[in-house]
């Protein structure tokens, strides 16, 4: 493993390591090209037929399908549309359609915020409902028949554990409860088969894995078999059946294109869709494997050195217990992220002192994991990181 | 009047006639090197550091203050955000707080389509709202103690027709009932003036009058005092009052801030940074005047020939009653309009028979409209619409 795959594939700035792709994922040297596609030949030159001149009005579909490609879904399952965090009240909000008479909803304690806060907001329309928060080990012993729904994370933001997918969803499903997965740290850092799984309703981050750029837009997944049902929320002309017929009742489209709300954002969207392409230029289970490889690297490495042992491994170490990072916590985490990044390797910080490092074997090489492991292992024991500059915290605001 | 004043700070193809600047604006030049920047040298460059080193974590409140300028409203009332749909969403969601024992909505029966179709998605949340639309013109004498909230355009998107904002406002507020001003077709189009006007809720496009390209974010406008009051139904993490301390629970932003939902979309956002810089560097006051003597000329020129008796306008002729367009109606519209766009004119079709012209007088000039005008009337005279590749219509799906 000299190099990586699709590394040329990638703007980075020389000598850079880059280990937050999991993070916000690197500029494809395509999704460039793409902007000033969109941008100057398309809006520029085609102006307001580009909507169908260029496909734009199709986008959100035709794209949902080739990350349904990535994410083991049929076609006319996978949208692109708006933000995670709405595609979770979305979802959260059908799935709690379900079973309207149960009012409890099943939260991993330590997810990524936004899930969390999301459901809290959907108490605004049912005002019943009761959120418990679980350790993610906890849920599959408390599904039960007062369960309304879950919404729980395939791959943990903090540590990157992993659940058992599959045999969560055969447990839920049969004690009829809907989950919601949150595909954030799952999508594209390694294979999913949503269809295969039994999954109905998923989430997932455009910026992370799939290197659509800042903000990318999201995705939601409805299998086939739970879409009639679900009479969107969030109503908006773009999820209408004829939205061009301008009708004034609401009619919802017959598939997944009803979870479209307002006109989708092109410009942010054309750049994921070029960074998808160049995924699929690749082999996720390929690509998979080389990520496990960064890890056991990276790992082994830190392993090597007595100094290592002031910090503990939060990441699962068998490979399917994990997500494409490793994440460690150390008392001074904040300012070894510090550090590191003026040494020219990019990890981040995350509360409660974990120092995470996420692998895009996309463009990240073992030579990357290897001098990262070494900088942060001379960070500790020469105490680089107590350094004023990098003890000093911003106040988070 | 012999040049638009922005035009050069506009690209736009050679010879194509663009009267649908209401629908998506052009390409400002400033944008498309906007692009080249954020994805280049930010997201390129920058990497994830760019969330703060090129401040893309505050751009939807920097951004949103911008706006504030362009629509009267002091700072910290304006935020970029999501798509026009979903701020409706929030807003109409909050309106909706303030009177929990009142049940009717008022809309306006021929409201750009999402308006309606979000508010019935709102009784998912109360099952008990009732949904009367009124002509506009009735929705004054509807106001009344059993009104819940109003939600209503400044300005109709098929004739152009302007509603009296301020008097209106004067007597929603004087029954205590919260209004939601959809400002999609008059923002940036003539000089409003939220704050003066007792304006509380209002959300507007991206992409119309201030060019910010396809799909661009929308904003939501929300008046300080009505704002500790709002409790986000859409509590994502960006709307978070500390998003990167990572809490367990929500706690909304202290100001407008708390409408942000998910991560924005940084790429998208961008160039309707660089779009509104450049309408700064007008005067919206004297674009009004130059569109008014746009629709004044389009207008004489075409009453100037008797076969224009075929059509009937549908914009009001008064300044003060209007947007900047000019609507009219013919039986043979639709291919009217395809006739128009081969002929390099480009307005554009809406339900039921209407043909609309947008004035974006940053870039349309005099000589514009009057070419527009000549070409349709001599469509009209020598029925050039009677073409079987103009009488086509694609079914809508």
């Amino acid at each position: 493993m000299p190099h990586a795959p699709l590394r040329d594939a990638f703007v980075l700035p020389e000598g850079l390591i880059y280990l937050n792709g999991n993070s916000l994922g690197a500029l494809p040297r395509a999704a460039r090209e793409r902007m000033q596609q969109v941008t100057v030949a398309e809006w520029g030159q085609q102006l307001v037929a580009a909507w169908n001149t260029a496909g734009w009005v199709d986008l959100p579909l035709r794209l949902g399908d080739k990350i349904g490609q990535l994410i083991g879904a049929a076609p006319g399952q996978t949208l692109v549309c708006d933000s995670t965090s709405i595609n979770i009240f979305k979802l959260l909000h059908a799935a709690l359609q379900r079973r309207p008479e149960r009012q409890l909803v099943l939260l991993e304690d330590t997810a990524f915020p936004t899930d969390n806060y999301i459901a809290e907001g959907l108490r605004g329309l049912r005002s019943n409902l009761v959120l418990q928060r679980l350790p993610a080990a906890q849920i599959p012993s408390a599904l039960g028949p007062e369960v309304a729904a879950v919404l729980l994370s395939h791959v943990n933001y903090r540590t990157g554990a992993r659940v058992d997918l599959p045999r969560l969803q055969q447990a839920a499903t049969a004690e009829q409860i809907p989950v919601v997965w949150d595909l954030a740290h799952s999508a594209g850092a390694f294979p999913l088969q949503l269809d295969a799984w039994g999954v109905e309703f998923a989430v997932g981050c455009g910026y992370k894995f799939f290197n659509g750029g800042p903000g990318a837009p999201a995705f939601a997944y409805v299998a086939h078999a739970a879409q009639s049902r679900l009479q969107p929320i969030l109503s908006g002309w773009f999820g209408h059946a004829r939205p061009f017929a301008f009708e004034a009742n609401y009619a919802p489209a017959s598939g997944i294109g009803r979870l479209q709300v307002g006109t989708p954002p092109i410009l942010s969207m054309s750049a994921l869709d070029a960074a998808i392409d160049v995924l699929q230029g690749g082999d996720l289970a390929d690509l998979w494997q080389r990520s496990c490889r960064l890890f056991e690297q990276m790992l082994a490495t830190l392993e090597a050195d007595p100094i290592f042992a002031q910090c503990t491994l939060l990441t699962p170490r068998r490979a399917e217990e994990r997500g494409s990072q490793l994440s460690i916590t150390h008392p001074q985490a904040w300012a070894i992220c510090r550090a590191l990044a003026a040494e020219g390797v990019i990890g981040d910080y995350r509360e409660p002192g974990i120092l995470r490092f996420g692998f895009a074997p996309a463009y990240v090489a073992e030579a990357d994991v290897v001098t990262a492991a070494e900088r942060l292992l001379r960070i500790l024991r020469e105490r680089r990181w107590d350094k004023p500059e990098y003890q000093h915290r911003p106040k988070v605001t």
